[in-house]
């Protein structure tokens, strides 16, 4: 889990007094990587999964893979290679090139993966049931809202519901940021101490950062909001 | 999709008038091998998808592509071998035995492969989100009830109602036999012009059908009842 010292300063903003087993989906980027910190905070027992579904961007996955070295967390990548030919029709797993722009903007609709959420959970809930766990964590926000249904409030609730039903014990689905902002997030994350360094959210996937994308539009935008100095070297 | 005469013969007794593009998972047994001719008598557009997750009786595929091949139906095997150590707290996926007796028998529970119809089912909604179909279908049936969790009424109402929620257009759950006992999909299989040979049901996976396990017992038994005659040729 946290290094000692870590553990201890992060331990005292604690509000929770149920501590749970949870499978956070770590995509490497802020929100989960925050999330995680967020749940290790908590005192919660930990498992991470990365999923490598033939995103252009699977250097995110290194990230994931610093973050939970560092953190002493068992971190495992799912490896959905094998069906990137079947929700293809994405600018992040097919032909396309990834859009430039605002992460609101309609063009964003490219970017969304089919079912990408559902898959995720789905084998984050087969593990989480495989080990006993009490839940499955992920880091959908109130920015996602705009673009991704799979990000909205109404599908994190019907996928709690089915979570609860799949097994003879109930799993539990969790989304402590899905009314907040990414600037909020990365207000939570600073006060967590997570390094931002350890963290990649750029769709493109080259040695830096685009600058350009939404997802990297987005990145600058809550540093900026959220007062936090932008650690991130940019191409543009 | 069927071949011209078979096709005819099957159009004869449709009963739907609502044509529908749609995703059946296909394992290569005889409920879901039945509910593909089902749903090509309803003269829907049928794609097929068979998911490798590491399963002992991975053969049933091999049933599932010829089934298909003679069908001309476009079928895809998701490979997820990848996930297989996350779920490998069933027998069928890790290192226990398969269990011998009735498929209705407590000990069957290890067989449940942990959220295995999620999984599979997300992955087709993916793909029929991808294709622009309708819906996705499945074959539980009311025998499966009493072991597996993920083969229940409120579980695959649960799913239908997330799968409508998971993308801009809503996804359809399709799960005709979820009332219905296998013998009575084994009666309508024959009607069909289902041929059994093309089925593989036992959990062992060895050259013949074991006779023994679960499955095999069910299938046995669903034949009986049915008075249909089984071509199946069991080791015992």
């Amino acid at each position: 889990m946290l290094p000692k010292a870590m553990f201890s300063r992060t331990l005292s903003t604690s509000t929770s007094a149920l501590r749970m087993n949870i499978v956070v989906i770590l995509s490497g980027g802020m929100d989960s990587t925050t999330l995680l910190y967020h749940h290790l905070r908590n005192g919660d027992t930990v498992n991470a999964l990365s999923i490598d579904y033939g995103q252009k961007h699977k250097k995110e996955i290194d990230f994931a893979k610093k973050t939970c070295a560092k953190l002493n967390i068992d971190h495992r990548v799912a490896d959905l290679s094998g069906i990137t030919d079947l929700i293809d029709s994405s600018a992040l797993t097919g032909i396309g090139d990834v859009p430039e722009g605002h992460y609101a903007d309609d063009s964003m609709k490219a970017t969304v993966v089919p079912n990408r959420n559902m898959i995720m959970m789905a084998v984050a809930i087969g593990w989480a049931i495989n080990e006993g766990f009490d839940g499955v964590s992920y880091g959908a926000h109130f920015g996602d809202h705009a673009i991704y249904p799979d990000c909205r409030t109404e599908f994190a609730d019907a996928m709690d519901r089915v979570a609860g039903l799949c097994d003879y014990e109930p799993v539990s689905i969790y989304r402590p940021f899905i009314t907040l902002t990414k600037d909020e997030i990365c207000a939570i994350g600073d006060s967590l101490g997570v390094d931002w360094g350890d963290t990649w959210s750029c769709y493109n996937g080259r040695d830096a950062h685009c600058g350009k994308c939404g997802t990297c539009v987005e990145r600058i935008e809550a540093f900026k909001l959220a007062k936090v100095e932008d650690p991130t070297a940019y191409e543009s």
